[in-house]
């Protein structure tokens, strides 16, 4: 029996649900009926191969498919999509909310999506058009069409009527969204307010004209900030002119959240950020082998550091035995600041007004620490190695010393740089990061033994 | 000026608002007025004292100033709050919404709170003591006791009366819980529902029975799993028997996110989960120091590796030039498997279900990487040291694969281990892990180095 993520039981297992798809087709119908899509999701995640989520797609529901395919990492979702035809995708998109509908068409042989929208209303395919216009991570790929807005001039007791009739169909409706005759967004009313209103008021005069908004072309890590800035459950999205073209719901944005956050830890992890679990053996040894490549580079670079202090190393030993300590203080203590400054970043905490302060502060860190632990290894040195003695303790604090202070440095300035330049400050830095560490430390250490010890 | 996380200007800097404290107390009145809180915390957030803070803080007017202080780290909240009389925390709880204001009490001296917590009414003190007794990281601890609850057998025209008369102070109203005569909640119905429905109808008959709803002392993460799933904007909390207690909006998780992802990567980088940008150096390198000083000691642990094969590197330099990438490339190839394994578990898609085809997977893509880059560093080291020739080339592939198939066991296997035994996966799981992939990685090159080479 498999689990979910709550440690519930799923109702089926993938391997009893394709056991049922051979000898008991109505029972599986039944039973994937009565699950969840977010448990659909995973039992097709849960398959060994995609041939195998292929038979079980068949048993899904016709509602519940869309949704369940997007349940999937977007990979997956394109290789199963492509054994759809048109009259299938058709029919799945209209089961779909228009942003999710846009999500399947972009998800789909360009083909076969050019011929679903050809085979739309006119007003619906302008809508997906416009929909599928926006690059994905931008409010406006964030954002559905499927909202309620009414005239500014139209008074509360004729929202109400409006609403009545055809308010029905949509989801989460929590927000009126009030427009002018040009359809730019005067302002928002919630359902809450518009109850509390008397009949005759004119909801122009009602709609809070403050509430925020976000831009169509706005990144969605903006979208983010104002939802938890302005604590709201949805959010309007106009375009340049101000005009409303969609809202965006506070369920989106979690997972937009939960993507970024996956992003930056895969990124400081040198892992690409569709590194994925479902994905084949071979596919994640290649997307990661290019990091360890990159890596391999960059080690070697240390090497040859090292190389140049050969004769240092023949007639003192004990530095091989103690330089990897060194390395790797420097490569731990920069990571803490590197991730403190990144994440500093993501939250919108460490901005271009605070980076001096940021910077200062961490290099001042990095001075503390570099103090320390520069006491304590050359207390270590001097014990294990006592006949070389006071002079190997002073070598190795000086290089800890030095090394500490860079490991700051570096941790600080390159996500601050990267950032600067409109690079991800989380993209690559923990490469270029344990190279200056690497780096620094073994050319500081062996460079001061060979001055002072050899 | 100050830049905001948007990019856009504050208002003031604090600079200058400290500037105004002195020289134009009613322009700053009139200026941190017009500020939305979490300016306002920003503000706070970017002086360079607490002192600062105090004193920006006497201008902050009084509705906002509660909110505001939430916007900072708790460790500073409390600083600020151990200057306020009891009054002045009256008043600021006063102001609060129940779950904020919970909060502010258990960030207060325990006298103040409990002399403030008696000045309250006993209905509102007996909520308080209720939102106080839960765990901070519970759905009872992000639960606010604000919320609209009817009895079932009302009928939406009894409904909408009642909400109109008293619905009003309730923020984010989007639905309405229904209750029976126990309190026990029977269901949900949203407020555009209530709309759509006959003024005649019984409420009991319309409410959502299936919707989802949280145990008060089910943990954050599987609050926000619940929240992900359903796409809802808001859920009900319920306590053992099923009486409702409280709820939970959108925008508190989307807080609870950001703060669990923050905390995954922290840990994952040897961070504690409070370093804060705000805190003092001494405060920071202290946190900071105490992980560095568990690296030091495993980094001693891998020289005490090396040291065992003192005789060997004497005879063979090029192994003290080659050792670290060995090293090296195992602690990137073993965070990458750790990562992924650590956030799959995060969102809840590695489980007990899967845990064992998760393994296998990882292993074998260290098994492919470790056959790619064994071959790729032979040569590598074949050319560099041709003295060495073809040995040494075997010698350090051989070790590359053994440390990667290491690396991808230890990085899969650790944070599967912590989460079976319910201690957080993501805490110190890099440093066991680069243990052993320090220590492998050395053993087994040196190891086969002195059996093969000398």
């Amino acid at each position: 029996m498999a689990n979910d993520s709550e440690g519930k039981q799923l109702l089926i297992s993938s391997e009893e649900a394709l056991h049922l798809a051979r000898l008991d087709e109505p029972r599986l119908h039944e039973l994937l009926a009565q699950m969840h899509v977010s448990e659909l999701g995973e039992l097709l995640l849960s398959c060994r191969k995609d041939e195998e989520r292929s038979i079980l797609l068949e048993y899904i529901p016709d509602e519940l498919l869309g949704e369940a395919l997007l349940e999937l990492p977007e990979g997956m979702q394109e290789d199963l999509l492509s054994d759809f035809a048109v009259g299938e995708v058709e029919e799945m998109v209209e089961h779909l909310d228009s942003d999710d509908a846009a999500d399947i068409l972009q998800a789909v042989d360009k083909d076969i999506a050019d011929e679903v929208m050809e085979r739309l209303e006119p007003a619906d395919r302008r809508e997906m058009e416009q929909l599928m216009s926006h690059d994905d991570e931008t409010a406006g790929g964030l954002m559905q069409a499927e909202l309620f807005k009414v005239r500014s001039d139209w008074n509360v007791e004729k929202v109400l009527q409006v609403l009545r009739r055809f308010g029905k169909e949509i989801e989460n409706l929590n927000y009126v969204y009030v427009v002018d005759s040009e359809d730019l967004l005067v302002g928002v009313l919630s359902l809450h307010a518009l109850l509390f209103s008397q009949p005759e008021v004119v909801v122009g005069s009602l709609a809070d004209r403050e509430f925020p908004r976000a831009l169509a072309g706005q990144d969605q890590e903006d979208v983010v900030r104002i939802f938890e800035k302005f604590d709201v459950l949805a959010l309007p999205v106009v375009d340049e002119a101000g005009v409303l073209v969609g809202r965006i719901t506070a369920d989106d944005v979690i997972d937009v959240i939960h993507e970024e956050a996956t992003e930056d830890m895969f990124r400081l992890a040198a892992l690409s950020d569709h590194d994925d679990l479902a994905e084949p053996v071979g596919i994640t040894a290649r997307r990661r082998g290019i990091w360890l490549a990159l890596n391999l580079l960059t080690a070697i670079a240390a090497s040859v550091v090292i190389a140049q202090f050969e004769a240092t190393i023949a007639k003192v030993v004990a530095l091989a035995v103690l330089m990897p300590i060194v390395a790797s203080m420097g490569g731990i203590a920069g990571t803490q600041t590197l991730t403190v400054i990144v994440r500093g970043i993501a939250l919108g905490r460490v901005t271009f007004a605070n980076a001096r302060r940021t910077l200062i502060k961490e290099v001042s860190v990095g001075l503390v620490s570099g103090l320390s632990f520069a006491t304590l290894i050359a207390v270590v040195a001097s014990l294990w190695f006592p006949d070389l003695g006071i002079k190997l303790g002073a070598v190795i604090a000086a290089a800890m010393m030095v090394n500490l202070f860079a490991a700051a440095l570096a941790g600080a300035m390159i996500p601050l740089t990267l950032q600067r330049l409109n690079i991800d400050p989380a993209l690559a830095s923990g490469t270029i990061l344990t190279t200056v560490t690497d780096v620094v430390g073994f050319f500081t250490f062996l460079g001061l033994a060979t001055i002072f010890l050899v």
